[in-house]
C-alpha cells in the first residue's frame, strides 16, 4: 500500500492544532526516531505551546543528553534538560531482579519526573510515541500496557480534560522514517539503531550503580564505533554480574565480563547474529579488556528466539 | 636437545623398583595424560605391588569414570573406581568464591579420600604426575605448591617410610607425550586436550550442584564432539551464574548462559582464540540452546593474557 506521507504530515499537523487549541502540550525526548518525528510534528503545529522535555536518567550513553538537546536545537525546537541522575539510581539502589529494575525506571520516570513536569507547565495535552507495532505488541501480550495517564497518576475517567495523542500510531517503523527523512531530521537519528527504553540499564546484569553504569557506558562507546559501518540492525555491549579469572601483570585478578551483541533483523521480532569478520572481533577484545575492571569479551552466538536481544 | 626416550623409561622403571623394593606403592589416575603415563611406567615396574585409584568426584565429563577404567583394563592395569560423589558435592555446597572452591576439591581428594586409600592399602610410596613445568610455575609462584605428603595429613619429618615419586620430574608436555606413545598409550588419552584439575568445577561460575553439573556437563560434550576436528590446543563449555531474558514459545523465560571457549596455545602460558568457522558457531548456539534451562550461547573472544583458560 503507497501511503502518502506528506499527506499525512498535513493531517497530523491539522489534527493537533484542532485538538490542542490554545492549550499547552507536553512531551519527553529519549533520543529515538519515534519520540523526535513526534517531537518535529508538534512543535510544526504548535509552535511554542510544545513543551519538550529530555530526561538524563543516568542511563545514557556518553554525551547523549546534551547530544540530542544540541540536535534540536538546531532544528530551532527548544528541549528543555531535566537531570534526574540522582533519582534513578537512588530507585535502582539494590535491585537485581529485571522486571523490578524495569518497573523502577518507569515508575521514577512517569510518576516522579513527568508528572512534576506535567503539572509544573501546565499542560493538559501529552504527546506519545506509540506506533502501530506497539499496539500490536500489546494486544499479543509481548508488550506491557503502558497508560500514560494512569502511570503519572492521572485517572482519565475523573480528570476531565487531560488527552493523550499518538500522532504515530497507524505508521510502523519505516513509515516513521519516512516522515522523520520528510521532517528534516538528521539520518544519525532517522536511521538509529533502536535503543531501549530502560537505556543501559537494560545491558547490566545485577545492580545498576554509578560505576557499574560507567563499565558498560564505556564498552557501548567501543561497539558502536567499531560496528556502526557494518549496517547491521543492532549491536550493543551487556555488562554482566559474574566474575571470571584473568591474569594481569603475571598475577591472578577477578575481572568483569563483556558481552558484545550485533544482530540482524527487519523488525527485531526475530533476529539472526551477525558473522563480523574476525579482525573486528579481535579487536573489540583487545579494546573492551582495556576497560578497568574488565578483563573478559565474549560474543552472543544466539538468533532470536530463544534470546531476545537485550538481557533484561 | 634430544632424549632418548626408551632409555628414560628403562632406567625409571629401575629406579623405581630399586626403591619400592618389595613395598606397596599408590597412585590416583585421572585420565589426563601426566598421571596416565606414571600408572603404566610404575605398573611395568611394579605390576600388582602397584594400587591405582580412580575417584569419581561428580565433577567428571560424561562417562569418564567407566571409560577410564576400561581403558586401563584393555592394557592388563586394574583400576580401583571410588565413588566420593557424595563427599564432592557436600564438600562444595554453598561455595561460591574460586579459591574456596577449589580448596574443598583439593581438602576432599587428599585428606578424606586418598589418605584413607593410603592406609588401607598400606601404601609407602606415592607415585605423583608432576612435571618439570609444574615444579618452574610454583617456583615462578604461579601454580600452588602442593605436598602430597602433607595433604593426606603424613608429616614427611616423623613419618619415616613414605616416599613420594615423580617419574616424570624432568620432562614437559611433550616429552611425557612421546613416552606415553611408545609405552603403547592409546591416542586419545595421549594427544587429550588439557583438562583441570578441578575438573567440571572449574568450568561453573558460582555454586556447584548436581543440576549445574548436568548442564555444563551436557554443553561440554557438544563443544567436545564439534570441535575434536578443528585441532585446537583446547576447547571447553563454562556456565555461567548470571541469568539472561529469552523467548520460548512466545513467553518470556529467564535462561542460563553458556560460554563456549577454544584456543590456540603451545604451552597454555599463552593462548589466542580459535577462529572457528561460523557454520561451527552457529551450530554451537543451536544444540547448546536445546539443553534444558539453556537460552543463551557466547564465545570467549578474549586471549590469555588478559583471561586465563579456565574461569575459576
Amino acid at each position: 500500500m503507497a501511503v502518502n506521507y506528506r499527506g499525512f504530515i498535513e493531517e497530523q499537523v491539522e489534527s493537533i492544532r484542532r485538538q490542542v487549541g490554545d492549550g499547552i502540550a507536553i512531551n519527553a525526548l529519549s533520543g529515538g526516531v519515534d519520540r523526535s518525528t513526534v517531537t518535529v510534528l508538534a512543535h510544526r503545529a504548535l509552535g511554542l505551546r510544545l513543551r519538550t522535555i529530555f530526561v538524563d536518567n543516568a542511563l545514557m550513553r556518553e554525551g547523549e543528553p546534551r547530544r540530542v538537546v544540541s540536535m534540536f536545537a538546531r532544528m530551532g525546537i527548544k528541549v528543555e534538560l531535566i537531570d534526574a541522575r540522582r533519582q534513578f539510581l537512588k530507585a535502582l539502589k539494590d535491585l537485581t531482579d529485571p522486571e523490578e529494575k524495569r518497573q523502577a525506571i518507569t515508575d521514577t520516570f512517569y510518576r516522579d519526573v513527568f508528572a512534576k513536569a506535567v503539572r509544573r507547565t501546565k499542560a493538559k495535552f501529552l504527546f506519545h510515541g506509540t506506533i502501530l507495532t506497539d499496539i500490536e505488541e500489546t494486544v499479543a501480550g509481548i508488550k506491557r500496557q503502558h497508560n500514560i495517564l494512569a502511570q503519572i497518576g492521572i485517572d482519565p475517567q475523573k480528570a476531565y480534560g487531560y488527552q493523550v495523542i499518538e500522532p504515530l500510531a497507524t505508521l510502523r517503523k519505516d513509515g516513521v522514517r519516512k516522515v522523520a527523512a520528510i521532517l528534516g531530521l538528521p539520518a544519525d537519528i532517522t536511521y538509529r539503531i533502536p535503543f531501549p527504553g530502560p537505556a543501559l540499564a537494560a545491558r547490566i546484569v545485577g545492580e545498576v550503580t554509578e560505576e557499574r553504569l560507567a563499565t558498560v557506558r564505556a564498552a557501548t562507546e567501543i561497539v558502536e564505533a567499531e560496528l556502526k559501518t557494518t549496517g547491521a540492525f543492532q549491536y550493543l555491549a551487556v555488562l554482566l554480574n559474574d566474575y571470571a579469572t584473568g591474569i594481569r601483570g603475571g598475577k591472578r585478578e577477578f575481572g568483569q565480563i563483556i558481552v558484545v551483541r550485533c544482530i540482524e533483523s527487519t523488525d527485531a521480532r526475530k533476529a539472526t547474529v551477525t558473522e563480523l569478520p574476525w579482525k573486528t572481533l579481535h579487536r573489540l577484545a583487545r579494546r573492551i579488556t582495556s576497560i578497568p575492571g574488565v578483563n573478559r569479551c565474549v560474543y552472543d552466538l544466539t538468533p532470536k528466539p530463544p534470546a531476545t536481544v537485550e538481557y533484561i
